[in-house]
């Protein structure tokens, strides 16, 4: 194989109660990139769509991610990669960290799969540290595994893989308006009432019991966050007004994704998906704010392979 | 149904990351109880044998709990309580919880159920309540309900039952001596660093998850502790050199049961539960403190009905 073709999906991290932790990997939207041996032994980025992004490897997220598996693989070749953009930079839905995980994907599976799915983790947090300063893991995690994917530790990093129920959905809306992650990270306290903290724990709980029993009711029920959501909900243009009308049209819960500013929802079944697709752009009709909508079944697989040569 | 003969077993509440929210129920050590239906009206202890507790109803945790229940059901009958007690009082296993389930339990079968035993836990907390001033549910959910138990959240109480691995194994020791419950909730800190409260909610997902799975690393890799063991464990005799001992012998985690004295550890089989006993003992051999040991595989069942007439 010297080329290969992959989607590499976009990720809702931080799931209310899930904060830091936990991440999920979506179906319907992803970047497309295309990643090829060459005999020169470099890794070159050779063709950006969709977004204005640096074509310096050092500089882009994709490139920083594939030399540091490089460096540790020692090939005997080098690598080209196209990026086809579809997840815009900024949005709270795991941009970067689409590029970097797809990039380090492909590398391995051009040279023979000599890593696993989560030996590559590290690879790929490479690209997130380039992003946001930080080698976080809970984007990453579920684009190269699918589904739920919890970290349960950094050090020694500890990712654990968690099947979704069939029916469960993501919705989520990016108003298009800036979040920066650093700012998102200054509003956070520095410590947190060990009451709420403890009701944290009890709905980190509940929720991965109903991730196991497909208990929707129970995944809504847990669906809370004391850490983050109390000091971030105010960076987000009409975010109480998007959850309140994502749980009254029949959310099981809503949330930030990532550090915002797209919301997400999860719900059971595609038709409580779609309306609330409906009421989240509802919010957002009279104002000047574009968005983009998203409505995704769980992506129980991660990066798709579209073609090889 | 007349009379009924039950065994109300012990527990160990909080489980590391599960601090507050998580209990399991134990097999080998439990109390011995008998509820009798009798013509007039009223709640009476009749017999106390094992420890020397209180035989006026309102003064006792069984007494207190079955006048809840009994206000809330009004049968057209009485109960007569006899407490065989084998679980010792502040030995951090459940010593109340087990007599307050015990009661609500025995008076529920006697009135034919009219019940669920999670609709019991909130008459059982009543007892909770008298012996430690908190209305908590994290010994007498899993006395009723058996296995694990999550308090996802006090309000509404939302109690969720999760099943343990078959060869999952609890071993206990309880060194006599007094750690009373207002001071070790008094040396609790108000506020948790976020790190840590995020630690504790990564380890909450790992540990829940390796119950679902039956991954016995991934539960011992789980059983950290960020929010209470670090400040009460200087207050339990020798915890640190039973903890180390404990995870020497091969146990997966090992932390402080409920506020302690008794320190708990999960392990994988009887064979090395019965060595962390040992080893634990030997801790204490050259001590002037005595000590109980119980080795159990966790019961699935909660309290068993051993007699009924």
């Amino acid at each position: 194989m010297n080329e290969i073709k992959i989607f590499s999906p976009a990720t809702v991290a931080n799931i209310s109660c899930g904060f830091d932790v936990l991440g999920l990997c979506l179906d319907t939207v992803g970047d497309e990139m295309v990643v090829r041996k060459t005999n020169e032994k470099k890794v070159t980025i050779t063709k950006i769509t969709g977004y204005d992004l640096p074509f310096e490897t050092r500089n882009n997220v994709a490139g920083v991610a594939a030399l540091s598996l490089v460096e540790h693989l020692k090939p005997n070749c080098g690598f080209e990669i196209e990026i086809h953009k579809k997840i815009k930079p900024g949005s709270g839905i795991g941009s970067s960290a689409a590029s970097a995980s797809g990039t380090v994907f492909a590398i391995n599976e051009l040279l023979g799969k000599p890593l696993s799915l989560k030996e590559l983790i590290p690879f790929a947090m490479k690209g997130e540290e380039l992003a946001s300063k930080a080698l976080h893991a809970d984007n990453v995690a579920p684009v190269l595994l699918g589904n739920f994917t919890l970290i349960r530790s950094y050090n020694p990093l500890d990712v654990i893989g968690i099947s979704a129920p069939e029916e469960l959905y993501v919705t989520v809306i990016h108003p298009q308006v800036e979040v920066k992650t650093s700012e998102a990270r200054k509003v956070l306290p520095k410590a947190i009432d060990l009451k709420k903290a403890i009701a944290q724990t009890g709905n980190m709980g509940g929720l991965i019991s109903g991730l196991f029993t497909s208990n929707y009711d129970l995944i809504g029920r847990s669906l809370h966050d004391e850490f983050a959501e109390p000091y971030r909900a105010s960076l987000i243009p009409n975010f109480n007004k998007v959850k309140e009308a994502c749980l009254n049209a029949g959310a099981l819960g809503s949330g930030i994704s990532g550090s915002g500013p797209s919301i997400f929802a999860l719900s059971k079944g595609k038709d409580v998906a779609k309306k609330i697709g409906k009421v989240m752009s509802e919010c957002f009709n009279n104002t000047a704010i574009d968005y983009d909508i998203h409505i995704s079944k769980i992506n129980t697989n991660g990066i798709k392979i579209l073609e090889t040569n």
